[in-house]
């Protein structure tokens, strides 16, 4: 690094210095014991997610930008996920060394790319020291949306099951960053993009809460988890079509090159960050239309059924059942 | 362990369970993306703090239920240092092996415990695999006082410097532990339980944001820093009296056993969480009434000066020069 490690209170100057100016609801912002923001209506949309070295990111495939990114994402996808928007965020980092100043820079620098994409706010945070590598959480609050929030729960039998955009790509991005081959990743840089930098779809979350989603998730543990999580809060069924699943050009591509079903990408828990929503067939065409003129591409997987969980058709026409596969921690 | 390590799922599973219950302010608990919380006036404190074993915690030394306790405490403290009330809790937990059942509940008892203490519900987290040992961190949403915060800015020339509690039974409970000496920690179990069980003053800062308290900080990393911080954000100097820093007779005790300068303790970075606050001279007797009438010990540390800084008088007479000292993660 050739410089010398910040202390506890420069690093958190020079996060201070970045994240300054006039900020919209920031009546008391970084500097204080906790920070002081308003919501218009009272109510707020409050998550947390946390990151580690080695676990979801690793510093010889990840700059440190795309770590700041990486770790103010998630939670601003969980908000989009329930039609909300982020408003503001904290952030809580540690470092198992005295950072140098440009890795301070560097970490706040795609934390605030991030969260100026949606106009969220960085608010305040935490700078600690850790063990076992570099450790990020976000904590990020958001307002729902005027009609109240889009929970799992709220599928019903004959809805539709759709997601936007395609599945996979961030996991054939993290495929290629683990193969280390730079021509592969100079031949597939929209994927590795979708890896490093997931784009949560907050407009496509406030669009379907407006127009009648029934049930909303992320997709952050891959297909099979996610509609399991809706399935199980719901307490009901759904059949989705293997053939319907939207993978991206490339990722079938690549694929093909590398030998790879590319459905077991779209089933990874690649961090897509499309979202998962069911629509009942009244509002189904009021949803697609109001994604449509926003150019949001979405696809129809599916329907929820009375019972039982999730379940894959097959193009071979067998069924495969769901209730297990996605992403755990520790599975 | 013995016991087979849980899956993501079924972490969130038990921490979901025990957690459960009518909650006031919750409208979305635990289970969805995000959850969905009310502030009565719109107005939030918001703030987020980590731990990390090996850093600020030792599996030897703390139980489960200790860890979990004080990642939640940290932040209730920060909010009660603007004099607000904490109501939401967020927690994430990052495990470096899947977890056994018992060690979720212990976590989570340790964290519920200290939330009910104070009226705060857990809404939500997050589970994931981290590197290098347990890692918690908390995030928590509470509501600022009716006349607004107190910042660590308010401080006035003139205004005196005043400490809720003692100083440094933090800091000697943890000079016990590492001593591993049983004796020791059966002959002075207030010092212990003060590291191991912080109680963050609550009542305290809703009582001295009443009374006027011009600014207010908890102890958490020493009185140095502490009050560096307040000089800082305030622009103004300060003179406290090393013979008025209030300090407990088992403190005292065992640093006479020991061969340590208690004041040492009092300065350490223990956590206390006493609240550092500064109050006008016309407001001082309304301030102090406040806190006799509950019952709350307070001490008189010394007087806020034009500029300059933080300073020491010395029971010797010579003053010393605060402006380093007190913890600091990195230095």
């Amino acid at each position: 690094m050739g410089e010398r490690g910040l202390t506890e209170a420069e690093v958190i100057g020079v996060i201070r210095g970045m994240a300054s100016g006039p900020l919209s609801g920031v009546r008391v912002p970084i500097g204080d014991d906790a920070a002081l923001v308003s919501f218009a209506r009272g109510d707020a949309l409050l998550t947390v997610d946390s990151i580690y070295e080695g676990i979801h990111f690793n510093l010889d495939t990840h700059q440190l930008s795309d770590v700041g990114w990486k770790a103010v994402a998630a939670g601003v996808s969980d908000i989009a996920a329930m039609g909300g928007q982020a408003c503001y965020a904290l952030l809580s980092f540690g470092f198992d060394e005295p950072p140098a100043p440009e890795e301070v820079r560097g970490l706040t620098t795609g934390a605030l790319e991030m969260l100026a994409s949606c106009n969220c706010a960085l608010v305040g945070g935490d700078v600690c020291r850790s063990r076992g590598g570099l450790a990020v959480t976000a904590a990020i609050a958001g307002t729902p949306p005027p009609g109240g929030p889009v929970l799992r729960s709220g599928a019903r039998r004959g809805d539709a099951v759709c997601v936007t955009g395609d599945l996979g790509d961030s996991a054939a991005g993290l495929h290629i960053l683990s193969r280390k081959d730079d021509a592969l990743r100079a031949a597939f840089p929209r994927l590795v993009e979708a890896h490093l930098r997931p784009k949560p779809d907050v407009l496509a979350g406030e669009l379907l809460a407006s127009a009648g989603a029934s049930a909303m998730e992320d997709v952050s543990d891959g297909l099979a988890a996610d509609l399991r999580h809706i399935c199980e809060e719901s307490r009901v069924g759904a059949e989705v079509g293997e053939e319907l699943i939207p993978m991206s050009a490339e990722l079938v591509e690549l694929a093909r090159a590398e030998g790879v079903d590319p459905v077991e990408w779209a089933f990874a828990g690649g961090e897509d960050y499309g979202l998962l929503f069911t629509v009942a067939q009244r509002d189904l065409e009021r949803a697609g239309e109001a994604l449509r003129s926003h150019g949001i591409p979405y696809a129809r997987l599916g329907t929820i059924t009375g019972e039982g969980g999730p379940v894959l058709l097959g193009k071979d026409g067998a069924s495969r059942d769901l209730a297990r596969g996605g992403f755990d921690h520790f599975a």
